[in-house]
């Protein structure tokens, strides 16, 4: 029991020191990663940059004592920064105490919320964000994200929840673009395009293993932080409006309770529940992903406990909502982390950071930091899957259209909600007009097949239906119409056959259809009968009296009906003739 | 094309004296019905009683020209009516102008939006209310309006908008109860009791037809009216603090566009969209089961035109909103309506009531019309659907049970969104974790069944699945980890074939699913099968690489598939055997 729901009791009784080399390196090449991105998420997300740091050690460790997955790399994360700041955004001003007490509070919010939704095993939830919902929300954030810190790279002020906002604040200000700012912040855009592209097959030609190239150009934003403080402190950039990080409190945050009684706590609530979800999600996609590699597989609900721990050790150690990051868990799981207890040194790691390396980050540009975000999420940017989705299927295409353009005209909070209420409103749809395909036997097999695709035997006084569809209250109106408009599409029918091998179920409301149905085919002396209805079908309904009040009969399989009812109909015209003699 | 939109051009073709002489009749029956009903549902709606005979009007002439249904009569109703003081209690002062205005405009929202409904036909929409849904509402609304109508009779002020505030504020009263108010409602109550239960079969033991005596048992209600204004008259009632309905204007309404900047224009929209749908609900309801009758059909989006004509009329003209009602049709249909004509014969007997009748109404007792609203939505409270439902099954029990409980104790807009999200957020839970058989083949046939349920052949090397829904996202997942899951169940399987007759569809993330399982089952040497995939599942599949992908085959049939494969096998063995010589 203490082991389902602290999965360390389960790896740490195996742990030995082959695993112990394995996880330190990991997080020495994730530590070095995550110190600008987690500057650079805080900047992202409106808060001040230690706060980035302090969001990526305690909820590291409180991860890796609860969590299911052996790569996840958990911390701030792009698209989790863009929504706290579009959510404490509207109700506190960036800068402020209260922005800083707010995102913390949104941290609380979200961590219990997860552990909730852990304890009731509710982790299913996160089914109905669909692929293509997914895949469109996070390509509209990445243009969103992108585009919004390209301000720091021009250095100008303003901000907006969606493209249109953004785009028309930047436009409005193109006169007061900062030169300075801009000869800092592109040198380094273009710097770590190529480190991503470039420079780690120019290590390979050099000499160096795969494997090193790649985890050497990992550094290549440190890089970038280091060589644009430099240059900040030598040409003294800061006097001439480049917009610098600043004094930044050294050492470790100091824990304590966020501020409960926020005045916004409702809209905070509200956000937290779409925060959680969408960091939920994206971890476990990457999570399952990863864990598939090694032939491991992540428990949903586990992981909605151990990044409800990670949100509410943030929130408690003075820092803001934090998810399973894809790009750092994939260089974690390449960089040979073996167990959670990678996640743990790296939260070491960081902390050694934040102790010793503060003081010098007064210097470092804002335009680097947005210089990383940019460069981080236009990889995230992927159009693609319009394209596959038209190719597809007009729901899913729908779906994902409707997803990016709320989310880039509107918000992410409303472009998610769309996302989701759109699939399944275009689901109940399709499930509200089912296909109903008159069937006939498939020549030499007692199988039955659409007329119209197949050819098949029919039998004119036996109309065979086969309903595409479970019944339920939202078809039970259609269902009913369509029967009688193919009735008088054949009018010799004496038989009506449904076969019920897509009936998965059948409510109150498509039975009080069924009933009405076998009474009208009855007052026209048609008899209704059903095939293969499925045992959970089966067992409700009988419990009601509905199969007694059957015209028809109920049959094992549709052959069996059709060459029942062809025989009883034979032997009533035989027994018919011999009277007539 | 034009009698598609205009019904009248079909039936007014053939309409002959017979039918006028039925009509006549009808619609004088309705009309003594609908006077004493219309004051009082004007009264429930918290308006003045003269509004209550001008949405019996021109809203009937509306319905009359547009509508389909031969039997339905239009006007106010008693959910409808609630709904409108809920929604203008709100925003209005009761008994003020503003109210009025406010009734009228939501009349007009409610009319075009069912008539933009009715153009984009729309109509299906409201077979997302289950019937066991619209029963919870229906007995809640009953609940409430007879509780709330209580006050009437007892002489007191106060109102709510739900069971709780409004026992609530009648208990704080029941002090000042005013005993002539009481000695005036308490007999009619308990006489209109009399009238619906024990008239009838008097009249008929006094000789009387069934028919003569069910129409005359009709003007109960006319009769209380009368009787007790003439008492209020006589006895000077109003002096001792008997709520009167007092002065009502005379004669017909005036036309002309209600205010349409409304200050609280935007909520008066949102109520009228589920005024719209309970309104729209309630009166197909109604029409289908009347036109059942008579072996007609009704066009539920020509319905929908016919209800907003009605509304928009009921708007121009000073009512408020409006929609086919269950008694008064049942009424009308009994009393022999033969054509909508006799909807608009009602209309013209109104408008003679409204110029002749009106002085008199200045003595009517409040509590006599409250009397007549408890008598006719006592009749509406039907708790038999809780036990229906709970014998039934669990999913329709939540839905009644959730709706009828925030129906009661929040209001009714509440309840009825309650309703539709409870039913719809089973039937997707439901589908998100289906029911997977394991299937083998019924001796002697070439039928497949579950092997928990039927004694039947199964094949060591073959693992035959019938998944019992259709592939989409929110199931795509579940369905891969229970079939990992099934895996291990069966060791020996070497072929897994996928009986598709209840996959209805296969969205993209359901197919990114089928192809990872192909994939991992391909790892592990396991050929995948698919069988009796549907035409149009196909048609979709066909459009994608990943039938090319597929390491086994498509099926026609799952016998096909079967054998297939065992004849396979035991060639592959055969040659092995061979090799070995």
């Amino acid at each position: 029991m203490l082991q389902r729901y602290l999965p360390i009791l389960t790896w740490g009784r195996h742990y030995h020191r082959g695993l112990l080399a394995s996880d330190l390196l990991a997080a020495l090449i994730v530590t070095i990663m995550l110190i600008p991105q987690s500057l650079a998420y805080a900047l992202l997300a409106g808060l001040p940059p230690e706060v980035g740091l302090y969001a990526s050690m305690l909820p590291l460790l409180a991860y890796g004592l609860l969590g299911s997955s052996h790569s996840l790399s958990v911390g701030p994360v792009a698209v989790v920064s863009l929504m706290t700041a579009s959510a404490v955004g509207g109700i506190a001003e960036a800068g402020s105490i209260s922005y800083v007490q707010a995102a913390a509070l949104l941290a609380m919010f979200s961590g219990l919320f997860l552990l909730l939704m852990g304890v009731l095993r509710m982790g299913f939830l996160a089914n109905f964000l669909s692929h293509p919902v997914i895949a469109g929300f996070i390509t509209a954030s990445g243009l969103i994200i992108a585009l919004s810190q390209l301000r720091h790279l021009l250095g100008l002020p303003g901000q907006g929840d969606n493209l249109l906002e953004i785009a028309l604040s930047l436009g409005q200000q193109l006169d007061n673009i900062n030169g300075y700012t801009l000869a800092v912040g592109l040198p380094v855009l273009l710097f770590l395009f190529w480190v991503r592209s470039g420079l780690q097959p120019l290590l390979e030609r050099l000499g160096l293993s795969a494997y090193t190239a790649a985890m050497l150009s990992k550094a290549g934003p440190v890089v970038g932080v280091v060589l644009t403080s430099i240059a900040a402190a030598v040409f003294e950039l800061g006097d001439k409006q480049v917009a610098l990080v600043g004094q930044v409190p050294s050492g470790l945050p100091s824990l304590g309770l966020p501020t409960l009684n926020h005045p916004a706590w409702r809209e905070l609530l509200s956000s937290a529940i779409f925060i959680s979800v969408i960091g939920f999600v994206e971890s476990v996609s990457v999570g399952h992903t990863l864990a598939a590699k090694k032939r491991q597989r992540i428990d949903p609900n586990q992981e909605l406990i151990g990044l409800g721990a990670a949100n509410v050790a943030s929130s408690l150690s003075g820092g803001y909502p934090v998810t399973g990051g894809f790009a750092r868990s994939v260089v974690n799981f390449d960089a040979g982390a073996a167990t959670p207890a990678a996640g743990m040194f790296t939260a070491l790691g960081i902390g050694l950071a934040a102790i010793l390396f503060t003081p010098y980050l007064a210097y470092l540009p804002k335009a680097t930091l947005a210089a990383t975000i940019i460069v981080a999420v236009l990889s995230l940017v992927d159009f693609s899957i319009l394209k596959k989705t038209w190719n597809y299927g007009y729901s899913d295409f729908i779906a994902v259209a409707s997803t990016l353009c709320v989310t880039l005209l509107i918000g992410v909070e409303s472009g998610v909600a769309c996302g989701v209420f759109a699939s399944l409103a275009l689901h109940l749809y399709k499930t509200s007009k089912p296909h109903i395909a008159v069937v006939g036997e498939v020549p030499g097999t007692e199988h039955y097949r659409n007329i119209q695709r197949h050819n098949v035997i029919t039998h004119d006084e036996i109309l065979s239906l086969r309903i595409d569809e479970s019944l339920y209250f939202a078809n039970a109106g259609f269902i009913e119409d369509r029967l009688y408009a193919l009735l008088e599409d054949y009018p010799h029918s004496r038989h009506v056959v449904l076969l019920c091998t897509a009936v998965n179920e059948i409510d109150l409301s498509a039975l009080e259809a069924l009933e009405s149905i076998n009474e009208r085919l009855a007052e026209r002396g048609i008899c209704l009968h059903l095939s293969e209805l499925k045992g959970p079908v089966m067992d409700v309904l009988s419990n009601t009296d509905f199969l007694q009040q059957l015209s028809g009969k109920v049959w094992l399989s549709h052959h069996l009906a059709v060459s029942g009812i062809a025989a009883a109909m034979n032997q009533q015209a035989a027994a018919d003739s011999n009277w007539d003699i």
